[in-house]
Parts: C-alpha cells; sequence; structure tokens
C-alpha cells in the first residue's frame, strides 16, 4: 500500500490489453486486471480512473503535442501547413508502440461504445485544432475545414501505419497523406 | 386507431421539436410528444421507434441520396468530384428546412447523447462515401481520405447554412467550402 512499485502503470496497461482482447472489453473486470499485473485495485485507481482510461487516458497528452505544434509554427505558415506541424509532432509519441496501438484498435474496434468514445476524441482534436488555427488569426472556414480535413488524414495515416502489412513509419505516411489530400482536392 | 390522421408524422415530428427546445431532450416524454401532437402515443409509434428517432430518422435517406449520387457520377470524374456530387444532390432534401435544421441542431448541441449519435451519423456516412468511391474503382487512401474531406465539408457548410445570419443557400455553401478546401490543401 503506497509502495512504490516499478512501472505499475505500464504493467496495469499491459495486462489490461492483454485481459481486452482475450475475453474483450465488457468481461474484464479492474479486480482482474490487477490480479494479472499482480497489484492490487488500489494502485489501479491510483493510475486510472476507470477501465477506459487504460485506452483513452493518451488523449489529452496527444491534444496538447498537437496544439503546441500548431502554435508553434512559423508565423509565416499557412493554415494547413500548421495543422501538418500538429500532426507530424505526434510521430515520436508513437514511435516503437506500433504493436500496442493496433492491440488498441481492435479492443475498440470490437466495442461499440468505445468506437464511441474514439469519434468523440476525434471530433475534440479536431476542434481543439480549429480554436488553435483561430489563434494564429485564420478565419471560418479557413480553421474548421483545415482542421477537419487534418484529423481525416491522421486517421487515415494511422488506419495504414497500424496495418499488418505496413513497414512505413508514422510520420512517413501521415506526409503521404497530407500529398494525397492535396492530389485529391486539386482534381476534384 | 389505425384511423389514417393527415399529415400525423410531420405533426408529432413538429411537436416532439417544440418539446425538446421548451424541456430539453430528456425531459420530453413519448405520451407528451403525442398529446401535443394531438394523437395517440400508439401512433407515435408507428412512425418512430423512440423519441431519438424523431431527429436521426432522416439519416438512412440522406446517406442512400449521398451515395446513389456519387455511384451517378460520370465515369471520368475525379473522385473528389464524385463526392462533390454526392453532397451537392442533398441540397433539394433540405430547401426549406432551414428552420427545422436549425432547431434539431440546437437540441443536439444541448445533450451529449445526442452529440455522440450524430458524431456516429456523419462516421458512418463518410465511411458509406469511401465504399461508393470503391465500387467505382477508387483505391485507398484516396477514397477514404476523399470521403472524410467531403463530410468535412459538409459539416462546416451545414453549420453556416444553420448560422443566424447566413443568407444563402445550401447548395452555393457546399460549393464554397469545397472551394475553400481546395485552397487551403493548395497553400499548406
Amino acid at each position: 500500500m503506497g509502495r512504490w512499485e516499478p512501472d505499475a502503470q505500464g504493467r496495469l496497461a499491459r495486462a489490461a490489453m492483454e485481459l481486452y482482447i482475450e475475453r474483450g472489453f465488457d468481461s474484464t473486470s479492474v479486480a482482474e486486471i490487477a490480479k494479472r499485473a499482480g497489484l492490487t485495485e488500489r494502485t489501479f485507481f491510483r493510475h486510472f480512473a476507470d477501465k477506459r482510461e487504460v485506452l483513452f487516458g493518451g488523449s489529452a497528452g496527444l491534444q496538447d503535442l498537437m496544439v503546441e505544434a500548431v502554435r508553434g509554427a512559423p508565423k509565416s505558415a499557412a493554415p494547413m501547413a500548421a495543422v501538418a506541424a500538429g500532426l507530424l509532432a505526434t510521430g515520436p509519441l508513437f514511435q516503437d508502440r506500433r504493436e500496442y496501438a493496433r492491440q488498441r484498435h481492435a479492443v475498440i474496434a470490437a466495442n461499440a461504445e468505445l468506437r464511441e468514445r474514439e469519434l468523440i476524441k476525434l471530433a475534440s482534436l479536431a476542434s481543439a485544432l480549429a480554436d488553435a488555427l483561430r489563434g494564429r488569426g485564420v478565419n471560418d472556414p479557413a480553421a474548421s475545414l483545415s482542421a477537419e480535413a487534418g484529423i481525416a488524414v491522421f486517421r487515415v495515416a494511422f488506419d495504414r501505419w497500424i496495418d499488418i502489412s505496413n513497414k512505413r513509419d508514422l510520420t512517413q505516411l501521415i506526409r503521404e497523406s497530407l500529398d494525397e489530400l492535396k492530389a485529391v482536392t486539386a482534381a476534384g
């Protein structure tokens, strides 16, 4: 109790993911996650508000990272270039986490409530990016369109990144998807 | 009972919207909606599965309309041009329904569960558009990017259309938002 557990959060997250995949998210209890990790429920609740937060606890950090990069883009950067900076800033966060991202994706895809939660997360990301663009003096509809288009690029790049046959890194796929968006809109 | 009621569905929908705005969605019962419309609960359930369907009953029709127009676009049309045809096909559906759309938007904005439902609706629209593009021989990521970008355009155009100060029609705003997306991606 209160004792320091080496990497308790990481052990709990890995145990949770194993169980979500083996039994499904709904059929897994916090008690089982703690047991699998060799820790107590009390320790679980020191790190996560509930078992859903194991999957979504990183959302705020992801959003801050993107927003900071949009804010920090050169003053001269066009709206979509600032958004691109925001998306590309996430590359290092996901470095070496492809297997985890793939498992998380499988757990979420199997559960309607989690799919909704993921949609809400992406909608708040888009909304935060649009606000950051407005903070740079970008007007609407350019701000909301650039932000929404940016999140579309991020989703598509992320899905390609976690695809089993993919060998490229996320940063590269974000760049390619940005180019592809430019190509399809120019040709439309 | 079973008696034909002139425009029962329209009367129920208008009564429901009035009550959702007056009392909030959660605090309105089907019994109250039926009473306000001068009809029975039984008649309500002949037209709507539940009180949420009053707000989302049109989703399937909207999706079919977009998908048909994407499928029916000239063979030579680029992916984004086919998506544009899909978006523009919705114009007549919303003709003369701006006040209704504005009220519906206010009801949904005030309720977390309804906002989630709306996000799910838009995600299925994007997914249906991407499938329609694949049916035209468009590969990924162009198919998913064009579909997601198209839905972003639709959302932005729709929000501008229902804005109280707006005087332009939905079709015109969709065209403008498509042009704006082209401009921001080209400059990015």
